[in-house]
């Protein structure tokens, strides 16, 4: 983290790191056509296109605009049509109206990381140790919208009634994996992220925080439980239910996760088995997978079924270094039972990258660990992600907790 | 007509007009990327790839399948993705959501309007005469999506940042023309369609009307015209405009038509002068051009300061073969004063089709004439267009008209 | 209607006729508790205490305040908070929001109407001639808001799980009454209303108007017929509807009448046959009675299910002269097949009146006749009444037409 | 706590204090006419007869029906009618139709409320010791309605153009008071009621929290204060609010605090100067009155603008304790920086009135304190008022805070 643009060996891990990682964004993007790329199915989510321009964007006006010398912007419209929410970086697009930009095209936004990529270059070979941090986040910004890419797609594919595949292979299937309860001695923990390596400003400060005994689950809830939890009128039961979730489940008829399909669905109707929509399409319901795409409203009414509850993030991150946990980082995002507020002593960034996090702090919940979709090496045990409790579309699923006073 | 299966010159001029008819849909899709071809940006507007579709739908459900023998389906889901709005055909795919039909894409749209082509290359060398109005009917239907495909790209583009233009070159300036007032004595006059030539079940039956004195203006309100009306408040001043236009006007910040940008307009700053969208992209107002895009609300404000009124759409019918009558089916369609409702012994067709026109006869006006859009020879005197009175994104616009007893 | 200041004959006939009309307006309020008279139970219905008001208003706004010298407006703030919708009158209260007049109360509106009417009771000594007209206007304004006082408080009662009666006693039964069709010839005929006597701008001029031969129900479809309808699955067959009128009806769920209760319904589950709630609170459905309460779009899918179809306004002001006809104004508004559009050569009254009816031209359909809430004396054949075609909330029903030339 | 049945000195001390509690009530609804207490301006807020009714049905449901031999039910309808939000007593009247509901009328609900007193006075003389608790939740639940009365009637009289006053006299004005900073050194402090005196569920277990070093005002921000905010382009820079309260604020139109009127608005033109709606009507401005009527993000934007922050929750109640600060529990609520979650431990009460409180814990935030219109005696340092961070119709306003290590 500590270089500068006078030593060549960590120009050169920067470079491999940046072309490594963006090059991966269009990996990613590959199986899709350029009308894929280019649909938006709702306002919370993005066409994958507009994902590659945003994240070329984010380098463009953080970095080259300022700090390469002679640097030309590829398209000054670009400046409104890829800004995401930065307001003090003037006016943008309308963020539901990203799936209405059939121009530029796909082959136009390709040319733009190109020359984006090519300025960089020039850029990593001059680059100040100052500008280090903001090179790091551009690239952890671009690892954020890798996972998004996948999120967006899959609930676009989830509204066509062919509902295509991302992936065309056939996903194995998870073996069965007896749930044990891992126990925590609670008491004083330091929690967040401390000064050294990157992390995201809403990680820190590190700070202690003080525990109940708690136990926590080994492994995430599978589908199989979930499918019980249904079969057990688990989405006709208010009393499990938090009075905002029920009332939206009522309005918007939810009978099983989003991505579910039930037998006999019209939209398949020869399987009499539950069917689950993913990056592989339609597939019968393994019953031992994590399950995912949950809301937060759900993910607490199966555990009140359960018996259980949700963990607060900092038992969450607490129980990280428990021996046995698993399913941290590779599956689902899992929902805590804590609002996404500022740490004590929190700081945002300086510029207009304070408002990368800080601003979105109230109203939404923290979700830990990391998905099947997050890019190796971008989780960490004190990463906060964070959703509204009503989103239905991300790799979300939970993991239970209960008190460690009472016996399960 | 009259055609037959053993008559094979008849056979030859279907073939010739199908094949002619269904390459111009290709001609007006082809300055368009599969991008371009995918987006929706209102429900009321249709992608292109989807006009493209639900036209060879047609032929397909309304024909071939029942018609020709062996006929294979393109690929079954089609029915369900590409049915308009005929609930005796079955459940389809809800209208708004026509924009997230990434797939199928284009190409595939396109094998399919091939698949559906050599198809009815073999029904046509069978084809009954009773089969022959569907025949009709499909062509008919063809051309009228022609001008919806216009009007709806034309629609997202003015959605789009870039304004991007449907044509490049430059369109010719139109000549000033000064306004005549045509006379017409009234009495009893007949309208709408006889027996004889294609018409839709709208026109039909022919019948008398009666009609008390009138005057026409012999071309359309021009932009200048309309410029004029802007300049002394006419979007400012209630006692100009029907009550629900007003209301409207007002919830939806109307200050002058949809493509419209004022001077210093944040979407083209640079000008001075008033600019108008169009499938040329942007350009200066041209002030003698006839003004598009009107709702009806507009169309009658205008006329209301212009101390005259709109025709009746009868008025319109008649007034069609007064001398000097110009603009009347090639610049933009007329915005009458009649409400589209069903003709004395109005019967719609039998089967399906009778879905076509009558069930949308309450809520809409008549329009008359036709529109630069519309494809030659799509036109007639006893032709019903028909829009909700608040539609912006037509080709329309309006044609004065005067009681005959007072002089202007 | 000739009448001057100088002639007390007439001065006196005025005055019983206005004193004899504002009573019955509050013999209308009399069973309605202050709490009754104050809620707005949606955007389209007013509250019975706004209804005295704003009646009183127009007499003071348009008589009172040009003509009585020295008149003293009752409360200034009542210009604003009573005009209903007259721009040229200045800024109104919200119409959304007249069920939040909480203040003033009903007795301050009571010393409202009597403030007006002692000044009514001077300006009636000294009135001109040419004032008259407005007088009638203002007494004719007040008869119309009688009924809506009525359809209005109905339709809040509607909305109180205890479903209040406005009246306590019980109404009579209807005799059956064998339909009779009856033939009108076609032709040329006269409508409108002619310059003698009052009508509302309207209803003018008198024109001619050309007809088909035709025949028309002699009296109005019944609760029974009805009910034989929605048994035979009316409320679920497409075929049946408008476009517009399918879409509202699968939306909001229509099963029957608005204010139709099917055996079981969860607000009287006692009953086990159709119940139907009107001003005389819940009662067992009459067979015989007029069917009320129908929107434009449930009269015509009853029309297309009966093999009729609804009368345009002209056949129905035609049908009136014909020997038998029955039930033409004193049981429920008869929707036409006809838009509420400006008569050949209409012209709206001269000032702030000519808002009245103008304005509203567009996007309505014309109700002929009158009902069991309209005062007596209020209607006429040339009578236009007027409401959008998704109104379930008045006293309107159907009488059935059919082309002449077709046998039933 | 510890009554019983046997304990006449207990039995009338509890007499006593229910008499005066339900007759606090009557006081608090005597300045409105029955048309007031029927209406209902948003469906977040009640009508004062609903109140009065449903503080009624909270004693006949929970402890009448359940606990009295031979108690007659005063009507089976209110079961359903005054129902608020308790999934496990059935179904119930939807709320935003509340102010439908003239019948009752009031005189009839203030007969409940007799029927239900009397009913009590018989409970109380038997009553059971485990039955204490419910009765003390019936009390604590009716004092909240209490605060809710009013919040609710002054938004229903902010609605009014007239802008009545609830209270005809004059408020005293607020004596300047120069904002102090009080320290608190942090560390680890208990939070949350304990096992004795009464406590709402949300307020339990009991238990310890860790703080950093912090400090906060002796007194609440005034209005002469968030006057400057305004001034300064508070509601007019974006970087000051967060993300979700900026989007409200735009599309809300928001230049200043719900119930303030700036100089020379229509409601109110002639004065000049800044003026608040309040309980007393509208009045010029307090300078060092506590503002009021503010959202979460009002405050929050207020707090940033300050260079400072709100208090957590925790916070907040152990700077209950420091000598010097004023204004805790008798001005306005007061918004923390803690979003409105279980306690570690948190167990809902037992039965029906588990829906109490636990349901509603997502999507809120905490106020503490209290304010003017606070039942004396209702709240306490552990008390967790909540309300959506949305909310501008409660007395809520804010307390500034900032962290310890660094100066102001």
């Amino acid at each position: 983290m500590s270089a500068n643009s006078s030593d060549p060996t960590q120009i050169e891990r920067w470079r491999q790191r940046y072309t490594a990682l963006r090059a991966h964004t269009e990996v990613l993007a590959a199986p899709l056509s350029a009308e894929d790329q280019a649909i938006q199915s709702m306002p919370d989510a993005s066409p994958t296109k507009w994902h590659q321009a945003h994240t070329s964007w984010f380098f463009e006006t953080l970095l080259l605009a300022p700090l390469l010398p002679g640097y030309r912007l590829f398209d000054p419209a670009y400046r409104y049509l890829f800004n995401s929410y930065y307001e003090a970086l003037g006016p943008r697009h309308p963020r539901p109206q990203r799936g209405l930009l059939s121009r530029p095209g796909l082959a136009e936004v390709q040319a733009y990381r190109a020359h984006v990529d090519a300025a960089m270059g020039q850029l990593l070979e001059r680059i100040e140790s100052a500008a280090l941090p903001l090179l790091e986040l551009g690239l952890q910004h671009e690892q954020q919208h890798q996972e998004l890419m996948l999120t967006d797609i899959l609930h676009a594919f989830s509204c066509n009634p062919l509902l295509p595949a991302y992936r065309e292979e056939t996903p194995p299937r998870h073996a069965p994996h007896a749930l044990e309860w891992l126990s925590h001695p609670g008491g004083q923990v330091e929690v967040g992220a401390g000064e050294d390596g990157f992390a995201f400003d809403n990680e820190r400060p590190r700070h202690a925080a003080l525990l109940a005994p708690f136990r926590i689950a080994d492994r995430l809830v599978t589908c199989g439980e979930f499918a019980d939890f249904i079969a057990d009128g688990g989405y006709r039961q208010p009393s499990l239910w938090l009075s905002d979730g029920w009332a939206l489940a009522l309005a918007q008829g939810w009978q099983q996760p989003a991505y579910w399909l039930a037998p006999g669905d019209a939209r398949a109707p020869a399987s009499e088995q539950w069917q689950v929509f993913g990056l592989h399409g339609l597939r019968p319901l393994d019953p031992h997978a994590p399950v995912q795409q949950l809301s937060f409203y759900e993910a607490a009414a199966y555990a009140e079924w359960a018996g259980a509850r949700l963990p607060t993030e900092f038992e969450w991150e607490a129980a990280c270094g428990l021996p046995g946990i698993a399913q941290l980082f590779d599956q689902a995002w899992q929902w805590t039972r804590s609002a996404y507020h500022p740490y004590p002593g929190f700081r945002p960034l300086a510029g207009a990258v304070g408002e990368y996090n800080g601003k979105f702090m109230v109203g939404q919940l923290v979700l830990r660990g990391g998905s099947l979709a997050t890019p190796a090496g971008h989780a960490r045990p004190s990463y906060r992600n964070f959703f509204p409790p009503a989103a239905r579309w991300q790799f979300s699923g939970l993991r239970l907790a209960r008190d460690g006073e009472s016996s399960s």
